[in-house]
């Protein structure tokens, strides 16, 4: 079992939950998710230690191994040679660029997210059909590929009745990003390669995950997974969180009507679980919207200020400027039934877990930087804006912009010529069963 | 007017045309076409003069001048400074690898393809909100999007109903090649570039595009246009009527009830104009299915035959096996009303356009291969077989795979900071009205 960005804030967890039921897990990761951070200037509200430290502590406190091996997905050779090696059963791919405010920074940050995210899954895509034809692929999507239509959202396709004739076809998707708009290349080529080669997937179109303490993280601070606040790369519960705990008010940005799905931590190990143990079948590209409730940013605040009026605290709530381009009042109401059907026992967000979140933010408060909790860093209409530049580090960002080219770089280099004997230079990838 | 990829087959004779009107036409092209070709042995069956000698005799014979700039959209700072020194009124986007079979051939060309297709036209996006925010876009998509839907297909969107409620959604897409599939991330891209920026666009859903002879090409054999007969860039029909020219018989893929949307490269030169001269709104993302006629593979032999025929020949047609995944025997009703409301007066193949393909291409039989006419060099489950090893120079491969690293590096690339006194190292966009 192969967890592909397993240093990030779903993938660390995952790999440890894996890791306790008995799965050989081989972790990988480049770090990116840490040098984005450095280059944007933001942090961790919870310190995390390296990946080193992590695996080493697990294997201290629980006597399990979890094997990490750090690489890019861009890099196509390495990818290759770790499925080759391992032949896993599945692979769990969270190894992208998730930050929807971090692809509309520029054109560089649109490019940089698009190239990352297609090419690591393109080349995954190759490797499985060359290796292992069979393995379950299962990858993370999101809620936000289908944006905010005014008809029900399905789970990936939909019935389509029209002029007499109907067909089941992939659902439309209006993404909210050029982040999304990755996403959303991924489910095609994904839906592609599972028609053309007989592969199997879950593409897992995930609403925005809350929480951090699973039964492992909280085994002891070294297997902690990380908690955004900033405009980039946390969610909006979760700055509420924070502006709770350090008495602010509650910035909402917009009317406050942005109406997504959302879920605990603990139910994404459950439903990561659930696909693992219910593949799908060969040639089957299956989709679940996994998120267990679905709030708008008012409830939201409303949510966290009945929290804080429950100890006796007042919180206000504040409306500014949208900086993002989206329906500020909508309809939405999306599906998600398939994960319930194969068994998932939901935790649903009430004020007790919004308690539990702000108890935990207040233990760190030390490290909260005020112009990163109250000001968004970018715009969808003009990019990064003042925040962006007074925060980021160009030189770091010069690198990760060279570290870039030179992976794509190794995604387009050609391969070696096998050794004399083998049938040609340009071995064909093996044929899937279909 | 700028015309990108104005080297390709279509893109020749869009920019004579474009400039027989009296726009003044920058003519952009890196001659990947042509690097494409002697990459993998092949060769367009007309010959074709260099761009520098295409510029030169359209002056001579016309008096008018198309500036031709040789750069790669990749390229991102050509294409800024091209942008901002033209700041084009429209902007003609051809500039995309544009083979299905090419992009199957293996992982490299998979991810060269799309690479290339959505870095540059993502570049592109930027480039015009920065500059030219009112700038029309048209750019050609392709037919092969859509795939072969049982419903009528729409052009690109579809109102659907579902469970009392309706919205007016993207048609949803299931394309037939990862270079389709490269086109759909393209098409998902300015539609949220036009949502969010305000940017005005019309996606050309293009079908097959047969002929050579535009009221320009035929003035001078410097001034023609390519025309392909092998399975990488050739289109069936252009194959059949090699094959009549030839005495050989017409080979169509599997069962021949493949059918797909055609049009005359006249028509294509008279769309395009339409769609110029009638721009979308701001903000607007529009799409047109481009296209006059549809024909399975079996009615387009059927039609070679019967030309044949009136001249007393007699022509058999094979069925080979399918090297594409794709169904055989399918429902195909595609709109293509918006183009003839403008005013489009199609032609339509028939006999005699069909004679005169063949006319054309018995003037160079001596210039047919054999084998790349035969048999196809890709198949969809196996990529690039023994004919494509066999006719593949790998190493201008490995220069073309680094050229593309090195593209996709500048793709990449910080641009350097601008002069003291701008207000920040990182320069924002300009918002586009919106």
């Amino acid at each position: 079992m192969i967890v592909l960005g397993a240093d990030g804030y779903i993938g660390w967890p995952m790999a440890m939950h894996l890791s306790r039921l008995g799965h050989r897990v081989v972790a990988v990761d480049n770090l990116a998710r840490r040098a984005w951070d450095e280059e944007g200037g933001t942090e961790s509200l919870v310190p995390i230690a390296t990946m080193e430290q992590r695996v080493a502590r697990w294997h201290e406190l629980t006597g399990r191994t979890i094997a990490y091996e750090p690489f890019d997905l861009c890099d196509h050779d390495a990818l290759d040679a770790c499925i080759a090696r391992w032949r896993p059963d599945a692979v769990i791919h969270f190894a992208e660029q998730r930050s929807a405010p971090f692809s509309m920074v520029d054109r560089e940050h649109a490019v940089r997210t698009q190239a990352n995210n297609i090419i690591g899954n393109l080349n995954l895509l190759f490797s499985i059909q060359a290796h292992v034809p069979t393995c379950h692929l299962i990858k993370l999507g999101s809620m936000g590929e289908y944006g905010a239509p005014n008809i029900d959202i399905e789970e990936g396709y939909i019935t389509i009745e029209h002029n007499g004739r109907s067909d089941r076809l992939p659902f439309p998707k209006v993404p909210h990003s050029f982040y999304h708009l990755s996403k959303v290349a991924d489910s095609q080529n994904i839906h592609f390669a599972c028609r053309i080669w007989g592969l199997r997937a879950t593409d897992l179109n995930q609403g925005v995950v809350y929480g951090c303490e699973t039964e492992d993280t909280h085994l002891h601070p070294d297997l902690m997974t990380r908690f955004d606040y900033d405009s980039i790369w946390g969610t909006a519960l979760n700055r509420f969180c924070v502006q709770a705990a350090t008495g602010q008010p509650l910035t909402v940005y917009g009317k406050g009507g942005q109406t997504r799905g959302y879920l605990d931590i603990r139910d994404t190990m459950a439903c990561i679980t659930l696909t693992l143990d219910n593949p799908p079948d060969e040639g089957e590209c299956r989709v679940f919207n996994q998120f267990t409730e679905q709030f708008s940013l008012n409830q939201l605040a409303e949510l966290v200020t009945e929290a804080r009026r429950q100890h006796g605290q007042e919180t206000s709530v504040v409306h500014l400027p949208n900086p993002r381009v989206e329906a500020e009042e909508h309809y939405y109401n999306a599906k998600h039934t398939r994960l319930l059907d194969l068994g998932l026992q939901p935790h649903y967000l009430g004020n007790t877990l919004v308690d539990s979140l702000i108890t935990l933010v207040a233990r760190h408060t030390d490290r909260v930087d005020p112009v990163l909790l109250e000001r968004p860093s970018v715009t969808w209409r003009a990019g990064g804006n003042e925040v962006w530049r007074q925060y980021a580090r160009p030189e770091r960002r010069s690198e990760l912009a060279s570290a870039t080219a030179e992976l794509v770089g190794r995604a387009t280099r050609v391969t070696p010529a096998p050794p004399a004997g083998a049938d040609g230079i340009h071995p064909a990838p093996a044929v899937a069963a279909s």
